[in-house]
């Protein structure tokens, strides 16, 4: 496994309503997910309000770091939608009109009351040399430039773009996620963790404390694109757990 | 309103179990909210792994730029918790045992089958020159250096330590969000709400679309520091919208 190469992504979540509190958000989780399928690792996420200089910086900072950047939110129609606008600045391109994005809008109003509304042809609205990314949940695609994808912020119109992307992407071998579980309190067990992870080079091993139904526990996440040794981890640790008297719960508690 | 100080606070969330998917993030809204009623804005998130350069990193950029850093996850017994050397290095200190920290882990271990264990004593050191947080849910305190303030990653554990820092924190007035829905097609409405917005100064509207029951429509979200100016602006929308032909729902749909 020594020497494969690891393919990167961060995310930029643009949204005043996640750090606000007011909505929760819910495309870290999923687009770390999918990533993962494609054998490419979430490696840092930036959350920044709706401000064209706070986006520019983010989207600049991140797309020269690794080797995709994804951001979502922001590519509605409406006025605090500015998405396209930053990633342009950030390229240093004009905003233009995509045809083929305005012609799957033309189609997707077609016989709706107000048609292409000017608000509408905004979704159409793409920094020059931008790509589309196919949206089969509604008209506005997504976009494309350069190492950056735009997605939409809902969470279920960036999965079908997300979707629409699977297998499309290069990358990596994804990571082996292996749990096991114990009603252990984590101090009890921090010596066996470190050997045990110190005596598998190539595997991560975190742990993940809970209290349930009146008692303390941990879950162990064994990681590593090397599945055959993460399942020897995995083995490792639970006859170590067993050995110590706790009684290990494959796939965690 | 105008010339009111802006406080503002960053958070940095430290976590492979983030960044990887498998674990939902909470701690963004519930941090979120709580800063908020202290009258600071949350201004920036960054979500990055058990990396310390890239915690390092974070924490500096962040902590120089706003008036408070928060930071959850990393401070537990186990050997992936690396928050606190993290935080060390970032302000160029040793890191030492708290005398306080460790009484208070020997108080609450007491007893306990493995007392004041080597692992349980790694959650007493601190960087050099930190305060203590309370923690009134378990033993293990937070920790406060500067204007960073270190809290746990479980989110019921982070929560219990932010009730204790309650009303501590010097801030300004607290953002007031009113919300107004409709069975409206944001595109349909695009031009009103900026219409709206730009006729109040010192307000932001954001807008939020959802698809529910079958039917298209959409939240305004009405926000400002000044609460009178926020509900003249929420009833201006209320009327636009009536006049429109939607029906609008004070509070949202």
């Amino acid at each position: 496994m020594t020497g494969e190469r690891v393919w990167t992504a961060a995310l930029v979540v643009i949204g005043d309503e996640i750090l606000s509190g007011r909505t929760q958000d819910k495309n870290v989780a999923q687009i770390a997910t999918w990533l993962n399928d494609q054998g490419i690792r979430l490696a840092e996420v930036r959350i920044v309000p709706d401000d064209q200089q706070r986006i520019v910086e983010a989207v600049n900072a991140l797309r020269a770091s690794h080797d995709y950047l994804f951001t979502t939110g922001g590519i509605g129609p409406t006025h605090d939608d500015i998405t396209v606008d930053a990633i342009a600045a950030a390229f240093e391109v004009p905003v233009v009109i995509h045809p083929e994005a305005r012609a799957i809008l033309e189609e997707f109003y077609r016989g709706r009351p107000g048609g292409l509304s000017e608000a509408r042809l905004r979704m159409a609205r793409v920094p020059d040399g931008a790509e589309l990314l196919v949206n089969p949940s509604s008209g506005a695609p997504g976009v494309k430039l350069g190492n950056v994808y735009v997605l939409a912020g809902v969470p279920h119109i960036a999965a079908a773009i997300l979707s629409e992307l699977t297998g499309k992407l290069e990358g990596g071998l994804p990571i082996v996620s292996i749990t096991v579980g114990a009603r252990a309190a984590e101090s009890d067990v921090a010596d066996l963790l470190r050997e045990t992870e110190a005596a598998h080079p190539g595997v991560a091993i975190g742990s993940y404390p809970f209290f349930k139904d009146g008692r303390y526990g941990a879950n162990f996440v064994i990681r590593s694109a090397d599945g055959a040794l993460a399942r020897e981890c995995g083995d490792a640790l639970t006859r170590q757990l067993e050995q110590a008297g706790y009684e290990p719960v494959e796939g965690g508690i």
